[in-house]
């Protein structure tokens, strides 16, 4: 919001009557409103764009442009903060490089974590940070009540209470089944949210027919769960918007981008977001500035990219007022970039103040400041001991269902495998690259474990875990044998939350989560360097999967199908049921 | 918004566990979302949308499409409702048959007669009616204060209780004075109405340069007052959609859709509006409708032209969930057509109702129901004698100021000329078609009655009056000579408001418009037979404008350059203050 001093300020310095605190000139601008592409100089007052035609006015300080396009910052329009493992005053090294300037964010692990309390906590810094968050108000924690559990929750009078606060752009991905099922609570939140002018974000992975048709009666407004461009379609047809994802380990873009191209799919409601980045990746890769590029590969006219990384997310999130444009009013958010066939920022702009110059982030990250209380959330009652993990059954053989893991998605398949019994206990089979997959209940709570098996990381020894285990965040653990994998869950617990990979008693890498069992607050390099560590040491045990800490926290999850574990044990998704691990 | 019961309902008959109301099969759906006219089944359950494609549902009654196509129900996005003389019960009848199922109105004409209870006294019937009505609220009621008398007004906590109601969407047209003397009042409720997540419209009339962009930084987000490309141009250039005008008599349409068709601008910012249009011209011409049709005349692709008057407008005004597509969850508000080139409603339906077949209007008109009160608002104090018109001058001749009207604008232009004084009084000179024009204060208030010139309506005798006259709703009389223009303001006050075309002391027109002397509540062909009897007198006597009630409404504006005319007098509208209608 802007008040009325403000106001006053920039309506001056649009007139003329006071100099700008800076003008670009020389610049490309790229306007997402009229399509134009125009030479240019952007005025900038109080951190606010006043006009991008700004020639014929006076300002304090002059920066030349260069001839280079002006585009506005990026928007990532569905992303949890926790996948980047960084704490949000780390992130800005990460995402400004790349040219994003705007997170909408759904804090939904840390208040599965945390509460409300825990919400606020993250948010701490908010008004510190050089790039934008902006809240999709978790509207489901927990994800899935009575399957799961977990260490706080939001309930329908938080969540009120949260979406009205001026950072609340939307009512966060309300899951299926709560809509399907017609749950007052639920329904009551979308009502809430449309009340107070607010989208709420679909999350209809796998959903089609007249069960999509439902979630859509239910006001959800978009998918980002859309894997190929049948699906994008299908949402699009039904008026929802499709954020298209490309995180770690769900890399929907080609396939949806390669069907709007080939059959002229109308793009005004097509849009990006990462959901969940490992931070190396992003680094690496890249981040909004990666699916920008990626879609002008694919044979979109670059305004049309541009428009989607931009315009198309902010008036689908009504803060068009606010960012999405190079135009009067909005943050000065600003990407210099040379090529616009092949976006690499240059320069970068946040709320008029230089951040990334050739390319490089020299802003000053604040210091984090969390309470004690959120480094001490991992609380083990059972799950130490190797006895812990072990899986019962009379007979020689045991036929149990397998957690089938889709390559770059995060779905997954319900499969079924006969296996083993030894000395009364049922054994993976690393020959089939069958681990056994466990979720203990980290809250000091109960001592739940929860107990299946898995398919697809290809480990030969030891075992991984992690505290980052969607959506309740208990710790979850993939293993050759329970003698690692209870350790695994002990060294998570000394280091109060983190990823960990243990073989023959030995921890071969670790990384250390301790903000509620979600983020660190080191620097993104000291991070990333052991994520690389970590991920090295599990590929030297035979691993596989291009990010095997992302795809453990997401294969838990209750709300994905076909199956999910929780520490309450094997969930079937479309039936939203516990089942037994032994098919019956 | 749509309740927990409601929502239930429409989930259940999405999922098929309750049929549908109505299965409107056999068309060919036009998806303004994903672009696609594909073939489908309309679904319709309590008045929503369940989805277009259902042909898999069971339904109670199904209707056959006749393979026509099926289109959303346009949007008017600035319309002022009592432009139409017809109170809201009885404009179904207009509006219906021309596709019309969205007004986004802005009532500040009865807000300026009567206040709070005005405004809520004309929307007693909305949710009777058979199309929607939403607020646009009135930002500025007085629209000059300190520069004319009105009946009522609205003060910003008025706005600010007004903006919290379901059906307001925006703030209304704010006039650029108001912001680029950065007033405290106006960019207060911009600040309340952003606060609430809702827009604020605006009213560049003639803006360009810096002050467009002080009006642009003031938080303005649209204007409807382009009359060319290149004002359109630098609107959307500026961030602020474009609301494409085609009134009565303000036509802006081909100016500005000749240019975006020529430049391939892109039209996800534009839409149409019709802003003040009367009713025989809605009749003979055309609405929303007539503008979607000559888009494509001009060149657009129907669906370009059909998102403009649909989507492009729910979603700047952010009720796309409500309205504006096909979509699940939205008010079943179709149009049915054979012609996608040129589009002629032959069924409308509005919230799944039949209100319009073989193009005809079938719905129920409510019964209007207005109090007492609101019939009595016409109390001359002075005006009903010819001395109150007379303009003392010494000397021949007098050299005075002329509101220069210009065809098919609402603006005009100052000039001068050199009149003949006889008695000492200033005399009109018919030859070069200038006319006395004199606004009286009517609401018995202070008996004011502000005098000056006007060219252009071509009268070779008589007088005509209106009580509707911008913004303050005076009445506003054009004549030849003093005493028909003295006649006219006592048949006004005998009508208590309305139309009225006097010469020689005769009545030879009139059209009694007695609710708030603005609207009329007798049945449309009545008030179209009397506004063409009225027209054709006013033709009789000489006039050439087609629209002459219309023009005489809005000459005397004092916020549409160049000239104004109020009780208080003569208005510099740039200058925002009175001035001398003599030349000094």
């Amino acid at each position: 919001m802007i008040n009325l001093e403000e106001r006053k300020n920039l309506i001056k310095a649009a007139l003329g009557e006071v100099p700008l605190d800076l003008r670009i000139d020389h610049v490309q601008v790229v306007n997402v409103y009229s399509g134009s592409i125009e030479p240019g100089s952007i005025g900038i007052k109080d951190g606010r764009i006043v006009t991008p035609y700004a020639k014929d006015y006076q300002a304090d300080r002059v920066l030349d442009g260069g001839g280079s396009f002006a585009i506005p910052g990026f928007i990532d329009t569905h992303v949890h903060l926790d996948s980047t493992l960084v704490v949000p005053e780390n992130l800005s090294r990460l995402l400004l490089p790349r040219g994003t300037t705007v997170m909408l964010a759904d804090p939904m692990e840390i208040a599965n974590v945390a509460g409300l309390a825990g919400f606020k906590a993250l948010l701490g810094s908010i008004d510190k940070l050089d790039y934008h968050i902006f809240l999709e108000v978790s509207s489901r924690v927990p994800t899935a009540p009575g399957l799961e559990t977990t260490g706080g929750e939001l309930d329908l009078k938080d969540v009120c209470e949260i979406l009205t606060w001026p950072q609340a752009v939307s009512l966060g991905e309300l899951d299926p089944s709560k809509v399907l099922e017609m749950r007052d609570e639920y329904l009551l939140k979308v009502e809430a949210a449309q009340r107070l002018g607010k989208i709420c974000n679909g999350h209809a992975v796998g959903r089609i027919g007249k069960e999509l048709v439902a979630y859509a009666c239910g006001g959800l407004a978009d998918d980002h769960e859309c894997v190929d461009y049948q699906e994008a379609l299908s949402r699009l047809n039904l008026g929802m918007a499709v954020l298209i994802r490309e995180g770690s380990t769900e890399r929907n873009l080609d396939l949806i981008l390669e069907g709007v191209v080939r059959e002229g799919t109308y793009s005004q409601h097509l849009m990006f977001c990462t959901d969940d980045k490992h931070p190396d990746e992003i680094l690496e890769e890249g981040h909004i500035d990666f699916m920008v590029n990626r879609a002008i590969d694919l044979g979109l006219i670059p305004m049309q990219a541009i428009q989607m990384a931009t315009i198309n997310a902010a008036k689908h999130f009504r803060i068009e007022h606010l960012i999405g444009s190079l135009s009067p009013g909005r943050w000065a958010d600003i990407i210099l970039t040379d090529d616009l066939r092949q976006i690499k920022p240059d320069r970068v702009f946040f709320k008029g103040k230089l951040v990334v110059d050739k390319g490089d982030y020299i802003g000053e990250l604040p210091q984090p400041d969390y309470p004690d209380w959120l480094f001490n959330t991992v609380k083990l009652t059972k799950g130490n001991h190797s006895i812990d993990y072990e899986l019962e059954h009379n007979g020689d053989h045991a036929q149990v269902w397998v957690i089938d893991l889709f390559p770059d998605q995060i779905i997954n398949t319900k499969t079924q495998v006969r296996l083993e019994v030894k000395n009364g206990l049922v054994v993976p089979d690393l020959e089939r690259d069958i681990l056994k997959l466990a979720v203990v209940e980290r809250y000091g709570k109960n001592g739940n474990v929860g107990i299946t098996f898995v398919k697809g990381f290809g480990l030969q020894e030891g075992a991984l875990a992690s505290s980052i285990a969607h959506d309740h965040h208990n710790i979850i653990v993939a293993g050759t044998n329970d003698e690692d994998m209870a350790q695994c869950a002990v060294e998570i617990e000394r280091m109060q939350g983190g990823f960990i990979l243990v073989s023959r008693g030995q921890v071969l890498g670790r990384l250390p989560l301790p903000i509620g069992g979600l983020l660190s607050q080191e620097p993104v390099d000291i991070i990333i360097d052991q994520l690389e560590k970590i991920n090295q040491a599990y590929r030297n045990l035979g691993g596989t999967l291009p990010a095997p800490f992302m795809t453990i926290s997401f294969i838990g999850l209750p709300t994905v199908p076909d199956l999910g574990l929780t520490d309450q044990g094997l969930v079937d998704v479309f039936a939203h049921r516990l089942i037994s691990s032994f098919v019956s």
